[in-house]
């Protein structure tokens, strides 16, 4: 969209303000233009559906155009089919989380989710909690609605417990509206929160009245370690997130709230003005996908594959990345998170980057005022394979090595 | 959704103010309630989507499941498939708009076109003018921004320029951020609006720095009469909404917005964070079935089979309704909007109207208000068969009937 800058814009005068904060972001213009062959991108989150069976995809589909057709192809509830929800809480069962059908609401993504409980409790000025970085979407589809996001550094252990504590003692009960998290392999951190934390985090929500959001995209792409309760285990009341963008497809767009039903018939509300319901012909594919396929077995070949690229990749950073360079060792999902000194801009470095042929996600997109984390970049290795992993990583400690170097020199000249 | 009146509603407290005036709507919740086997429903807008071929949607589906399979299943860009795109540049040429794709932004249906209009562009308090009656889901959509709607009437040739004349010379240049309208077999009105109409609204919006909004779902939907020139024919600064929803199937929740780029571009950032981009999956499968079916001869059908189920509800109300009632005759469409004299309330003549076995949708909330309209209904011929269609008439008379007993009984007792 970079042509609006060319482009006389005769309506910028009647944009609402909400939307005049909002910028295209710098690197998704730059990523637009970089077409070359040859550039290894670690910059998305795309998961391998080249990795699903055809002959499964053919399967599911093949319901939503024969005998489920007049459904697939009619309207749906604004609730999503039963069926759907039916099968969604048997995904949920396998990690812990009972619910029924009628407390799950299926959206367009686990990007709409996040989009309609924005704006169903975000008044501007209102206080939300986040980790420090996180997920990108999540920023773009909260601030919309001009909240005051707090952010709350994570270690490997997941988000600071000890500094939430701090902030919620501060800001005092029923301060914050809700509480966004990503416990499992968090994007862009690759962090897992502990058990313990966990169970902190809960007993904190309660005592400071704040609603907890829990988004679990990657928790079915473990790699090793064992399984971690959710928090929705833990306390009924949290709000959780799924999709099937990783364990099947995200083309199909298909997410889902499994909520409080006084919290789903709110949401409900405003998803009927939002887009009145979701593709019921996604939802009759998604739906045969999870009962008439093998997709246990298709979800390990994903797990297995995703776990070769991510060993390449944290070995190729133990043999190429510079010492003043560290980052984190993430048990499963898609990204890790590199940290380099802090007078390293990764924003401004990633023109050489994508000249030497690899890009990834500049640190300071994670954080909502755009700043922090300039000196950190997200890698992910969900898509290509080890050996384009590896031969990225070195492209690009070749481009860091440059950095350190020029900044050595002024650092022994005294100039910084 | 009728069970959040039951149960505790512990997060009221958390609710963002845009949201705490919004309803269910109690007419949904009736609905919800009436699975009689004998009811016939005049209720709904659902196309008829029996009446698409097997054979055309498998050959639709195909290519999501084969071929393009992996772009399918993947993320697609903001704005949508570039092929989708060009397929809706071409449905559009066909009634005399030009567009290139990226004049173009694919939508979860024109439902969430509405929404994103309304996100980038109301600021609460802002003045947009619609029909009224208008379409109840534009009504949803725009409220949720807190708007200040003001609504013009229309006669049987759509909204009356001379009222919008007034009411725009009243507010001044530059008070309203945008005009919304259906040119073509309004919903709910049934109305039209003439060619001299069209010009003269493109003048005033002109004049008075009004953008234009132009929703056209019916439009291919014409059983008499000669094709209208669409509005953002006789300006490319309107903004044009197109669906696949009454020409194909709205199981695939696949609209468009066709905008100037700059435009576009803010609507792309919005939509960013609303749901990343649009089920690749549909859009394949919708780009297929305008490129390898025989849809024109679909369309044929449908166009068929809507005109004899309209001549069948237009000529049961000349049989069977009362002489105090008086209604709207579509060239198109899908509605025809019915007014009672000011005294009989349709809301409260609902309950009596499912016990005889028939629904329809209230006037009332079609208006912004909720109040307006109370003594309209609109009712469908899009779904029942003639026959039905015809009963469902007669037994609404006899409900009618009743009600202007009642009131004729209490006008000649002088009690009113």
């Amino acid at each position: 969209m970079s042509s609006a800058h060319l482009t006389f814009d005769s309506t910028s005068d009647k944009i609402a303000t909400r939307v005049r904060k909002m910028r295209s972001s710098a690197v998704r213009d730059l990523f637009a233009a970089a077409t070359r062959d040859d550039i290894i991108s670690l910059a998305g989150g795309m998961p391998d559906v080249r990795l699903l069976p055809e002959e499964a995809v053919c399967k599911a589909a093949e319901a939503a155009c024969g005998a489920a057709r007049s459904e697939a192809l009619q309207y749906g509830g604004t609730n999503g089919r039963e069926a759907t929800r039916r099968v969604f809480c048997g995904l949920m069962r396998d990690i812990g989380v009972r619910c029924r059908p009628d407390e799950v609401l299926i959206t367009t993504g686990a990007q709409e989710a996040l989009d309609l409980i924005a704006k169903t409790f975000i008044d501007p000025g209102d206080i939300i909690i986040t980790e420090g970085p996180t997920y990108l979407g999540a920023l773009q589809a909260f601030s919309a609605y001009e909240p005051d996001i707090h952010c709350i550094p994570f270690d490997e252990e997941g988000m600071r417990m000890d500094l939430l504590e701090e902030e919620l003692e501060r800001l005092g009960v029923g301060a914050v509206k809700f509480l966004y998290t990503i416990p499992n392999f968090q994007n862009p951190g690759g962090v897992t929160m502990s058990s313990a934390r966990r169970t902190r985090l809960i007993e904190l929500a309660d005592r400071y009245d704040v609603m907890v959001v829990e988004d679990d995209p990657y928790g079915r792409l473990r790699y090793n370690g064992g399984h971690m309760i959710p928090l929705k285990v833990l306390s009924s009341d949290v709000i959780y997130l799924g999709t099937i963008s990783k364990v099947f497809a995200p083309g199909l767009r298909t997410g889902w709230i499994a909520a409080p039903k006084d919290v789903l018939a709110r949401i409900n509300l405003v998803k009927q003005g939002t887009d009145l319901c979701g593709s019921s012909f996604d939802q009759v594919v998604v739906e045969h996908y999870f009962t008439d396929t093998p997709w246990e077995r298709t979800l390990q070949t994903f797990v297995r594959t995703y776990a070769e690229r991510r060993d390449a990749m944290l070995a190729a950073l133990d043999e190429f990345f510079p010492p003043e360079a560290s980052w984190t060792h993430p048990d499963g999902g898609f990204f890790v998170w590199v940290t380099l000194p802090e007078y390293v801009d990764v924003t401004s470095m990633l023109a050489t980057a994508l000249e030497a042929g690899v890009i990834y996600t500049p640190g300071n997109g994670f954080f909502p005022d755009g700043v922090r984390g300039r000196n950190s970049m997200r890698i992910a290795f969900c898509y290509e394979n080890p050996e384009a992993i590896r031969e990225a990583i070195r492209r690009l400690a070749v481009v860091i090595e440059e950095r350190l170097q020029l900044y050595r020199a002024f650092l022994e000249a005294g100039a910084l």
